[in-house]
């Protein structure tokens, strides 16, 4: 797979280079491999700090910014960054209200921002920290560390983002992250696997004919290979997985993300989105707000993840709370 | 390469069942395939139509919505719209201040266009035709043709549909859109064909090291093959190709689109992005705006295309002023 990179030891840091140069309403401190805010909040409020590793773009850099992060570390390509840029992360957005992380549950990224939090607290920082963990595909991949964290960081970043520019304590902002995370289940589907620069090949093989059902964002394996199947079956597929660990009731509402892994059109995500409607409607399930494109992905990887995210008035306010980011805007 | 859809034959429907499913603020009329705000706008204003083949989601249908287009009109994949399908849609949204066709050109695109405003206007609406021709890849594909029409096609619809919203005259709004893509030229780089799902097999070989330099967004050739470079150099391709047809000075600010065929990664677009704004800091020229992403696609095609508008304050006003579509929205 061609990639369109300077060499692969840089490619994090030339893209840093390029939100530097695109987005003047991002600080990019290369150095420290962090991204903030170009103009503080006016209003003391709490500091939402996320990251994890790169190759996931939009995430996590493409939602800082106005009613979403305060700042977002970003790793090496699929490596976690290290406590002590998190840390420099907390240090540079709290304000006196405290700081919540926002972690996907992947064992690196428990242990670093869990470090990060124990410097930050020594510090004199108040830090709480929200973990995502709605992937359900693989109830636990090994040694206890549970469901892996996908699309529903959106979800919390945009809600917990809303909340905390809404003036609420760090308690609460904690609480609404893990209402958010309580109330999503995800479930990937791959059609072609990514290729890391750094490796320079794909990070499995499929064959013309083959899929993955299950995957994770880093190329994880899912629960089995499959033939590719019409889009309407396949979304089927995903729409079953989550439904089955997440109860839903015909009457209720969803935010549902039908997310674009990297390397599938936009029209096929269309498409996909249809047939998620669809199958949806059939259990008297409603789409109250639908985003659908490439918002957590695996590089150049084909193929989606669908995030469905029970939702109540309160939750869908701050869903359509105004943000201003690179990757989301909000009127 | 995997397609995710259900079948050839109704991709694009597919995906218009999809888009309604997404989008409340669209109506979507599967019959007559076309794509228009369901809210009309409050007060009386031109109406923006546009449209062209699909397979470069979001153009054009991502951007109806307030701030930019009042209809768009999908054709099959990379097939034109056919002119009775544009005459509803200039019959479904004028309000009175006449019809603003924007134009990709490409034959069937111009014909079908042209044809559409001839039984406008026996219908007696005034209908007025921007026609897009920024890449400068090609100067003339044949029989006189001229040059493509690509990614200055989403400048022109974000600055026509903000002046047409402040409620200038239909000649206002062509005289601005006109001066859009005068100021505007693109240029475009491919490392991977693009599959037509109703083809199923790329639209043209391209060896693993290999690379179409001036490609077309249906995957037309373009200047000529070469081997794959680092991405600084690749940038320096295109900036220099557009330049060489487009007179930039020291001190001057452009619009810049660094925009993503479909199969790249955000991450390799701001690592593309970077190397763009290195290019014209050495030549003393500003990115007064910056948009990366996958905005003017060619289905799964991986690769970029970048466009440079040569930007003045009242072009960067109603770049800023607010929209509100599925792609692209501003406070």
């Amino acid at each position: 797979m061609k990639k369109l990179i300077n060499s692969p030891g840089t490619v994090v840091d030339d893209a840093l280079a390029g939100l530097a140069a695109a987005h003047p309403g991002l600080a990019v401190d290369r150095e420290l491999g962090l991204v903030t805010r170009a103009v503080r909040p006016a209003r003391r409020k709490v500091a939402l700090v996320s990251g994890g590793g790169s190759g996931h773009e939009p995430l996590h850099v493409g939602f800082v910014g106005p009613g979403m992060l305060d700042a977002a570390c970003p790793g090496e390509v699929f490596t976690s960054p290290s406590a002590d840029r998190i840390l420099a992360a907390a240090l540079a957005v709290d304000n006196g209200a405290g700081v919540l992380f926002v972690v996907k549950n992947y064992t690196g990224d428990v242990l670093n921002f869990r470090l990060a939090a124990e410097l930050a607290a020594e510090a004199g920082l108040r830090v709480a920290t929200v973990l995502v963990d709605d992937d359900v595909a693989v109830t636990d991949p090994g040694a206890g560390a549970g469901r892996r964290g996908t699309g529903a960081t959106v979800l919390v970043h945009k809600i917990c983002g809303a909340l905390a520019e809404r003036g609420a304590a760090l308690d609460e902002v904690r609480a609404v992250g893990e209402q958010v995370n309580a109330a999503s289940r995800s479930f990937a589907i791959a059609l072609t696997a990514a290729t890391n620069p750094a490796v320079g090949r794909p990070g499995f093989d499929l064959a013309e004919d083959e899929i993955e059902v299950g995957v994770g964002i880093h190329g994880e394996p899912g629960r089995r290979r499959d033939r590719l199947r019409p889009a309407a079956e396949l979304a089927a597929t995903a729409v079953d997985a989550v439904l089955a660990e997440q109860h839903l009731a015909a009457g209720d509402q969803v935010i549902c993300l039908v997310n674009g892994l990297g390397g599938t059109p936009l029209l096929e995500l269309y498409v996909l989105c249809a047939a998620v409607a669809d199958r949806l409607a059939g259990r008297g399930i409603a789409l109250a707000r639908t985003l659908v494109g490439n918002y957590v992905t695996s590089l150049d990887m084909a193929g989606f993840s669908l995030t469905l995210t029970r939702a109540d008035p309160a939750l869908l306010d701050l869903w359509d709370a105004p943000a201003e980011t690179p990757a989301l805007t909000r009127r």
